[in-house]
């Protein structure tokens, strides 16, 4: 009598919080230390020190109304001000805080983007290997949810795949660049080569074709550049989340952007209020608003990722592992030691390796491994990967 | 192409939003003090001093991962426990951690438990006057919305009407006590009376029909007893923000209840959890899960309520309007001095007096003037309250 959908979501947890919840058991039982626990992209690096200084200052100097009452359901006027000049510094766009609507996270962004967006028949396209969560978002708002795959050995946008898949009922495209769970870049001439193909499909099918960045890597991203998706295509709207670069993920706090090129775009952000609303969120955290007021362009100290990726990518391929060199996230991809990448995981939990298979990112006979660790934790992880890709004949 | 249902709940704004921007515009014009917002259930106590003790001592202790780290989907264990713990005390209930499942607030907890409980078909019924947004709720999960008025003069539950308004398709009953807007509170015959015919419908009809607690103002009630609910009806469902009794609106932080008592209560607790997956809830916001666990007991000084509705009420019952005196909330709902509220808020406004005409609470020809701000401003507004009156003739 009550919701088999959502009864069903429910049990069926996503694989990563299942892990996620057997790794706290694991650890309960056998010492935090001992259970090397690849599963969950919780970045590890403390927020910035100004996060907690902010807090701090706002504590004392702040009332309680102004700190923890209700803020327009869009936003403070002060953080979306600050989080469009931290874009302009950065990227030389022209963002103004009208533009923003801040949200509880990357999730409620997206939930909220999809809904506003959805009318019946919709279809939603993205590249595999994808954030699992994105086919639940995708459907409960009642459109369909359809996977194209990429470039094998490369994971890159794959433009016969894509084309093919474009019909007059694709409403938008999910685009996850740096990418969970490959780490791959999308570069710029791969950028320009969409925007051009959507321009065309949208003329074509007479109606816009949008895209929706999923950005909350941005900021993670090892020496290349992430092309900001606004500047190559007017019918974007970008969901930021500050879980990954200020490291709060707990903490909810992210926005949706609805630039002035996105074709009726006052409709476009009434609609994302109004999503918003009938979704039940009533305004983004306060005291995280006002944090984010100050703190909106500093980033964690992210250079433990980095080093991690080194030590990971470069031992794991020398044990007989092969993956694609990530460029930016914090996840390594790899080629599971047998087909089935299920079966794989199992037998890895007997190291104590916690690592989540690919087949809900639709990528089956891969495995994902979250690298936002301590680096002594890989260190003391590694002999573990060596002893699994032994039992493998590696 | 977008979706107009979002497009419209996003441009017409709840009228109680609409007033808040509103006010902040005519503050900056003619300066906050000479306006008289009584629109906003935004608590302007402060949070018990405990909540910054807590929250200083928890960013002096405990390390980033903890504070701002993701935290189990349904909520941190010691906050969940700690939740139980609290009830448990002052209600002699027996309740656990996993009866809880932490939400962004009261308005998040509704529609969670809207989703988890819809299919198509469904109705879901409340008492008028009720909270506009319930409407927004019901209908974007799937459901009708079906109000039902109350008794002419108390605003007390109608049985006749309410008989007469259940049906096969009755799936719940939103519940709101005490109530915004008119601050009745359902004493125990009422609430005991209500679970009985409840009882007999569920058995004719051969489902349950679920009882929805919405309880933000539970600790607002001014010497009255507010029955717990799920004492009195196994089928009843808790939502609950700690927005009044903690005085922490902006921070999103509450909880849905499934009691063990709830028929077949693990699949309601597993459709509640993927629910707030589907709607793009990760965790509620993890600091104020940890403020929680410290301050689940605390209540903010609410005596300035009690001192403003005396002072209110009294006065404008002077002046020559009419109210039902209320119990709890901080919430006065009176009726306008002619026959079409949105007018008379209209001309309220000339005085600078904020009201919200009651045709959204399904209550046309009354206002609602919250009475959450300073004694000083209602001290303040008495004379155009009464300039007011007398230009109706009083």
């Amino acid at each position: 009598m009550i919701s088999e959908t959502m009864c069903r979501l429910g049990k069926h947890k996503s694989v990563i919080r299942e892990i996620f919840e057997y790794s706290k058991e694991r650890a309960a039982k056998i010492g935090a230390e001992n259970v090397f626990d690849f599963s969950l992209g919780n970045p590890n690096v403390p927020a910035p020190d100004s996060v907690k200084d902010t807090i701090r200052k706002l504590l004392d100097e702040k009332d309680d109304l102004y700190l923890h009452g209700y803020t327009s359901a869009q936003g403070d006027a002060d953080t979306r001000q600050a989080v469009a000049e931290d874009l302009n510094r950065r990227y030389g766009t022209h963002f103004h805080a009208d533009n923003f609507y801040m949200t509880c996270g990357a999730a409620a962004s997206l939930k909220i983007c999809l809904t506003a967006l959805t009318v019946p028949g919709d279809e939603f396209l993205t590249f595999a290997p994808y954030f699992p969560e994105y086919q639940v978002f995708v459907e409960t708002a009642g459109a369909s949810f359809r996977p194209v795959q990429t470039e094998e050995g490369t994971f890159q946008i794959d433009f016969e795949k894509l084309e093919a898949a474009l019909t007059e009922h694709t409403k938008g495209i999910l685009v996850n660049s740096p990418n969970n769970p490959s780490g791959v870049i999308f570069p710029e001439a791969a950028v320009q080569k969409l925007a051009e193909l959507l321009r065309e499909k949208s003329e074509a099918y007479g109606h816009p074709i949008y895209l929706i960045a999923d950005e909350p890597y941005r900021e993670l991203a090892y020496g290349k550049d992430v092309p900001y998706l606004t500047k190559y295509y007017d019918n974007t709207l970008v969901c930021y989340s500050y879980s990954k670069s200020l490291s709060l993920p707990g903490e909810r706090i992210g926005y949706i952007l609805v630039p002035d090129e996105l074709e009726d775009c006052q409709d476009m952000y009434a609609a994302v209020c109004g999503a918003g609303r009938a979704l039940g969120y009533v305004c983004a955290p306060s005291l995280f608003q006002h944090v984010i007021a100050a703190c909106a362009g500093q980033v964690s100290d992210l250079g433990v990722y980095r080093e991690n990726r080194e030590l990971l990518y470069g031992s794991l391929t020398e044990y007989g592992y092969e993956c694609v060199y990530p460029d930016g996230a914090f996840y390594l991809f790899v080629k599971a030691l047998e087909e089935d990448a299920n079966a794989f995981c199992e037998r890895a939990k007997k190291y104590e390796l916690l690592l989540v298979p690919g087949d809900d990112f639709g990528a089956p006979g891969y495995v994902r491994i979250a690298y936002c660790v301590t680096t002594h934790q890989i260190r003391r992880s590694l002999p573990a990967f060596r002893a699994l890709a032994e039992e493998y004949g590696k």
